[in-house]
C-alpha cells in the first residue's frame, strides 16, 4: 500500500492508500465517524463505518481526540457535493498517541495565551495558512532576483558598527574585541558585494532593539536588501515595483487555498498588480494638507501619514525624493535639488503600510566623507565603507524589503506577531 | 544601444553594445590596448586600437588602472583560439573613477591582510568564483527540500534557552525579560512545525562563542535544519543522501566555469554521486583500531579519525547508531540496542569534515523527560518542548548542514573563511 500526503489525494482515486498526520476534528453519529484529518500538505474528511472497522476498533477510533496522531488506511473518493474535493472511505485507524486536553479550543483565547502557546497555535488553519504564504513570498521574492542577475551574498548579523543610529541596537560582548552589535540592516555590506558579483542581495534576520509595542513591530525580523551596481534611481523602483507585483502574482497562482482560508479578498489583492502610484515628498505633503494635515514640508511621514496617502488606492504607493535632513548618510542627492536625495519609500495600500525603503547610493568619495563627518561618524570603522568609492566607484542602488510586513498585506494579517513562527517582541522571548 | 552583461555576450556577436564595469586587468603595447573587463557576471577581453579611439581617448584609456570603473562600447566577436569564448572589439571608453594604488596586487598577502580587507578581496577570481557556488549551493538545498515537502519555517535567532549546552553560547540582554542567546541551532523550534506544516526547515545564521582557532570553525555561519514528521531514521539517512547528491549534481551542471577557476576537480565530485557508504560507530572505532588507533568503543570522533574513515573513499561517509552518551538528550533510542541513539553524522572525502549531523527524536514524554531530568535541564523552559510529546507525538527525524562545510567540499577550499563574505572569527569581526 502506497504511503501518500493527502494534497496528492486526487491522483489516488479509488485505490487504497496510506495517511499519517493528526485529528483536526472528530465527530461520531452512531454508526459513523467522521475525522478532519491533517497531514500538514493538507485536510481531508475520513469517513469510518463501525461495520467495516468492527466494534473493537471503532470504539477505540471514537477515542481520538482533537490533535491526537494517528495513521490512516482508505480509499479516496469524490466528494459527493463539492467540485474538486476528496472524501477518505476508511478501512484502518491506528491511533498512535491520544492528545489529552490539548490547550487551544474552538473558544476565543487572548492573545497573550495564544503567544505562549505559540508552539501550539502555529497548528490552527489560519496559522497554517500564513506560514505556507510566507513560504511562498520568500520564495518569489529569491526567484524574481535570481532571474534579474542577483546573488545572494549573506550579510553578517554580528558587527562592529551600526548601520542607522546605535540606539536601537542589540549588543554582546565578542571574545576579547569589544563590543558587537547584531545587524540592522545588511546594506553597507552589500555594496561591498556588487563590487564582486554585479547585483547582489541577502534575506535573513535583522535586529531593532525598540521599545515599540505596535502591532507592526517585531524586534527580530526578516529582510531582504538588495543592491546593483550601475543602476540608478529611476531604475531602482522599476525593479522594487517588478518584484512586488511578481509576488503579488505568485501568492495569487499558488497560495489559492490559503488565502481561501484567511478570507482574504483575491481581487484586492488582483487590482494591485498595475503599475504602482509615484510621488515626490514634496507632492504627499501638498495631498496630506489638502486633505486636512498640518503636516509640514520637509518632515516625516507618520503611520496616520501613511494611511491617508494611500486610501482608496488600489496599489502601493512610491514617495520619492525625499528630504536629505531625514533621511539616511549614504543617499545619494538628487542632481535636481541638492535639499532632496534620491530615496524612495514603498507604501502598500490597504494601511499596512511601509514595505520598501531604498536609494541610489551616494558614490562620490568626498560628498561621502563630508556627510559622515557631518553626522560624526567613525571613520576608521568605516573606512572599508569609503574605500568603495576609492576603488571603482560606480553608480549604484538598492533596497530593502521588510519580509513579515509584506506578509501581512498579502495576508491581510492585522497584527505582523503571527506572520513569523517565534515573533520576537518587547515583552516577549518564549516560547 | 543595448546595456547587457558579459555573460551575455554570445547573443550579442557582431552587434554593438555597451558594457559596464572594472577593469580586472590592463596592458597596452604600441598602438593596442588590451583590458580584462569583468562586470560580476563574467570577464571578457576587449581589445582597443589606438586608430579607432583616437589619440586623446586612447592616451585616456591607457590611465585605467587595475579596479577603476568604465563604460565600454564595442562589438562582440568569437575569440580566434579559444571556443566559445568572445571579445570584445572596443568602439569607445567612458572611464568613470580611477581607482589609485588597489591595495591587492598579484603578489602574495597574508591571510591577515586579506581579512582586513575583506571588502575588496571578494574581487579576485577565487573568491568571486566561490560566493557564486554559495549561491548555487544554497538554493540547490532549498530546491531539493521545497521539491520533498519541506516548508520553509524560520525559527527565531533571539531564544531564552540553549539547544546544546551553554558554555558557547552568545548572550546579551532582553529588555526586561532577562538574558536571551543567540540561537546554535533551531532543530527544538523545527520540530514544533513539524506538526503544523509536516515536514519543514530553516536556513539561517546560527552562532557558537568557540574559543577555538582552526580552519574548520567559524563563530558566526549559515545552517540549513530540516526536520520530518513520520520520518524514521533510515528515510532520515536516504533525505540525507538524496540531497547532498543533488547538491553535487547541481554544482557540476552550473558551476562548470566557477570550478575550473578554482582548479577543483571535477571528476572527484562526479565520483562522489553515488551511494555513500555506511558504518555503525561501533564498526568506525573497529575499522580506526585496525588502522592503528588508539581509539576506545564509545568514544567521540575527533577531526583526525573523521580524516581516516574517509581516507580513499570516493564518497561521504554515514556513521550511524552512535553511543547515547555522547550525543544530545533528544535522540531516539536505537530499539535494537538501548545504549545507542538514531544519530548520523555525514563525513565528506578528502578531509573536508563532518558536514551533517541528524536523528530520529526521542517522541516519548516520559523517556524524553527522563533524559531530560538527568541531564538537569530546566524543565520549565522546554515545556513547550515537551509538550510535542502529549499532543499527538509522531516519530520523526531531522538533520543539519553546516553550508561553509559543504562549501569548503565543493570548492576543494581549504579554510572556511573564505566561504561566506564576511567570515567571523574568535579574533576577526572586522569589516
Amino acid at each position: 500500500m502506497q504511503d501518500i500526503f493527502v494534497k496528492d489525494i486526487a491522483r489516488y482515486e479509488g485505490q487504497e492508500v496510506r495517511l499519517k498526520g493528526w485529528v483536526r476534528n472528530i465527530r461520531s453519529s452512531g454508526k459513523l465517524l467522521f475525522i478532519i484529518f491533517r497531514d500538514g500538505s493538507a485536510e481531508i474528511q475520513a469517513v469510518a463505518f463501525r461495520g467495516d472497522l468492527g466494534d473493537e476498533l471503532f470504539e477505540e477510533a471514537k477515542s481520538l481526540t482533537l490533535e491526537s496522531s494517528l495513521i490512516l488506511t482508505g480509499i479516496p473518493k469524490k466528494h459527493q457535493k463539492i467540485e474538486g474535493e476528496y472524501e477518505l472511505s476508511v478501512t484502518g485507524i491506528s491511533p498512535l498517541q491520544i492528545a489529552e486536553d490539548y490547550p487551544i479550543s474552538k473558544k476565543e483565547h487572548g492573545p497573550d495565551f495564544l503567544l505562549s502557546n505559540r508552539h501550539l497555535w502555529i497548528r490552527a488553519p489560519k496559522q497554517w495558512a500564513i506560514l505556507r504564504i510566507r513560504h511562498t513570498v520568500y520564495y518569489a521574492i529569491c526567484e524574481y532576483l535570481n532571474d534579474h542577475g542577483f546573488f545572494r551574498f549573506d550579510s553578517p548579523i554580528l558587527t562592529p558598527n551600526a548601520c542607522e543610529g546605535t540606539t536601537t541596537l542589540f549588543d554582546l560582548e565578542y571574545f576579547d574585541e569589544g563590543m558587537a552589535y547584531l545587524s540592522q540592516s545588511g546594506q553597507l555590506y552589500l555594496e561591498t558585494g556588487i563590487m564582486s558579483l554585479g547585483r547582489v542581495y541577502d534575506f535573513g534576520p535583522v535586529f531593532r532593539a525598540e521599545r515599540s509595542k505596535t502591532r507592526k513591530h517585531l524586534t527580530e525580523f526578516w529582510m531582504m536588501d538588495a543592491e546593483a551596481a550601475y543602476v540608478e534611481h529611476a531604475e531602482n523602483m522599476a525593479i522594487q515595483e517588478g518584484l512586488i507585483r511578481f509576488v503579488i502574482r505568485t501568492v495569487l497562482a499558488k497560495c489559492d487555498k490559503e488565502l481561501g482560508i484567511l478570507e482574504r479578498d483575491k481581487d484586492v489583492l488582483r487590482a494591485a498588480d498595475v503599475p504602482f502610484k509615484r510621488m515626490t515628498h514634496y507632492e504627499a505633503i501638498e495631498y496630506l494638507r489638502e486633505r486636512g494635515s498640518e503636516i509640514e514640508h520637509g518632515s516625516d511621514l507618520g503611520a496616520a501619514d501613511e494611511v491617508l496617502l494611500t486610501e482608496g488606492s488600489p496599489v502601493p504607493v512610491f514617495i520619492e525624493k525625499w528630504p536629505k535632513d531625514i533621511k539616511a548618510f549614504y543617499m545619494k542627492r538628487d542632481p535636481e535639488d541638492d535639499n532632496l536625495v534620491l530615496g524612495d519609500d514603498l507604501i502598500a495600500p490597504e494601511g499596512f503600510g511601509e514595505i520598501i525603503g531604498g536609494s541610489q547610493r551616494e558614490d562620490d568619495y568626498e560628498t561621502l566623507l563630508g556627510r559622515m563627518k557631518a553626522e560624526k561618524m567613525d571613520l576608521e570603522a568605516y573606512q572599508w565603507f569609503l574605500d568603495l568609492r576609492k576603488y571603482g566607484s560606480v553608480p549604484h542602488s538598492g533596497f530593502g524589503i521588510g519580509l513579515e510586513r509584506l506578509i501581512t498585506w498579502m495576508t491581510g494579517t492585522h497584527h505582523i506577531r503571527e506572520t513569523i513562527p517565534f515573533p520576537r517582541m518587547i515583552y516577549r522571548i518564549y516560547p
